[in-house]
């Protein structure tokens, strides 16, 4: 159990967390950085062609030149997941899921948005371990295996072509009649290995080591279906977790972090910066 | 007189403007960026350690960088004032200067806002080497060097404690008795190397290559002293150039064109970004 103290926490390592961190680590402010991992939503990204100053730039690559730069100002970061947040004399205490506890005077929220869970059984033990949420990541990885993909809208479109262009067989789960309008859904199901299952939503993954299936429900008619795949792909979105600021600072519809012009938050001392932000 | 139509035209080249041509082009939208100059406020910082991505780079040279970026996508940069727009059958128009015309869907302003300038001779030329109008982008820079601070109010006490905290001595000069209120003062000056020029106001920088010295006039007196300094900062404050969108789209009490959370103004079709917008 460790504990100290910083002028700043940041809590959060991805663009919004590194570059507030550089802000107050240059105004030579004690800053500490908590996080789970390096680089948020960063990494799910292979190539990077809209972050100005950089024509394309890995994901992985732009963090570490923004790590690179915060540790120069005598920033710290600690690998490890803040849950729970609360004012204390002088200032602010964060509790980390190992139990340790640091202390700030002003505490900068920005932890970015978590990839959506699907929430049956089986997902949570399996992450990692054939439950991925990140196509672009780990497509590459399924070469010739089956896989599922649970998702859909336009954004589910390059997924779609990424996996069935490695995998042998791709079932493609979504909730309605079709996962993506009808042109663009025409382009992928060009290739016969894409396999369309609508009007389902996944009830759980099998597996005991690692996945071996998904079980998927439909809608329409209750039945359970097992797909036999090596990997299941969870692309239903972002959610805000957030849950766990709930009374201590003031959160808006979608559960972000309502922040004022100057990213201050409903508390005085604490602010909230990227994608956890939102209006009131 | 030239007439063109665009899916886009973006008002201003600063970092705003070309960020905004950068996604908006890269989406396949045909994209005037309209512009006096290229760069904005980035060029009135020397050396830019505080932007995500690089540890050092200059103003302009990041904006160089932007510009090739942008261009890549076949976005088109002319260098004119825009003047006067209005909504016009199917989208809305922009006048410049210079007489042209330009037509668009959706218009993008972030021509940013312009810090005051004091006005004497040696100003304009000296810009970006050694007359700087931010502190907390330079004051690094003139660690153990001789600075003169421009400017007062309340804004300005953070400006002097930082100048005051990196640089050897300094200067600061302002119109009145005092710069701020006493508490506040008395901390500023608790250092020694703060010297007060009350009653004062710049009348001229020196130098040739780089700030040597700043001539200010006791307006009392009407005596000329010269201040040996390497730097001047200006922080007379800002001034944002809107007047010629009112009636247009909703200002704020600063003059700032007020956006919600998706940079829209009240005008749709019509977003704002950078520090030309604001909140209500």
């Amino acid at each position: 159990m460790s504990e100290q103290k910083f002028d700043i926490i940041v809590v959060g390592a991805g663009i919004a967390g590194l570059t507030a961190a550089l802000y107050t680590a240059r105004q030579r402010l004690s800053t500490l950085v908590i996080s789970a991992d390096l680089g948020g939503q960063l990494l799910l990204t292979e190539e990077i062609q809209n972050f100005p100053g950089f024509v394309s730039i890995r994901g992985f690559d732009l963090i570490k030149r923004v790590e690179e730069q915060v540790r120069l100002y005598g920033a710290k970061i600690v690998f490890d997941e803040v849950t729970a947040v609360e004012e204390v004399e002088g200032g602010f205490k964060g509790a980390t899921s190992t139990g340790a506890a640091y202390y700030c005077d002003a505490l900068i929220l920005a932890f970015g948005k978590s990839p959506k869970e699907m929430g049956g059984p089986g997902e949570k033990e399996l992450k990692g371990r054939g439950v991925s949420y990140c196509v672009i990541c780990d497509a590459p990885l399924y070469k010739g295996k089956r896989v599922a993909l649970v998702g859909w809208g336009a954004h589910n479109y390059e997924n779609a072509i990424r996996l069935r262009d490695y995998a042998a067989k791709v079932y493609w789960v979504f909730p309605g009649k079709k996962p993506l309008e009808d042109e663009l859904l025409a382009e992928v199901v060009s290739k016969v290995n894409v396999e369309l299952v609508p009007y389902s939503m996944p009830a759980e993954v099998k597996g005991s080591k690692r996945v071996e299936g998904l079980v998927v429900k439909n809608l329409k008619t209750g039945e359970l279906r097992t797909l036999e795949v090596d990997g299941v792909f969870v692309e239903m979105g972002y959610v805000t977790r957030t849950e766990f600021l709930r009374g201590f600072v003031e959160l808006n519809e979608n559960g972000e972090i309502v922040v004022d012009k100057l990213c201050r938050t409903s508390r005085p001392g604490v602010f909230a910066a990227g994608d956890v932000a939102g209006m009131p």
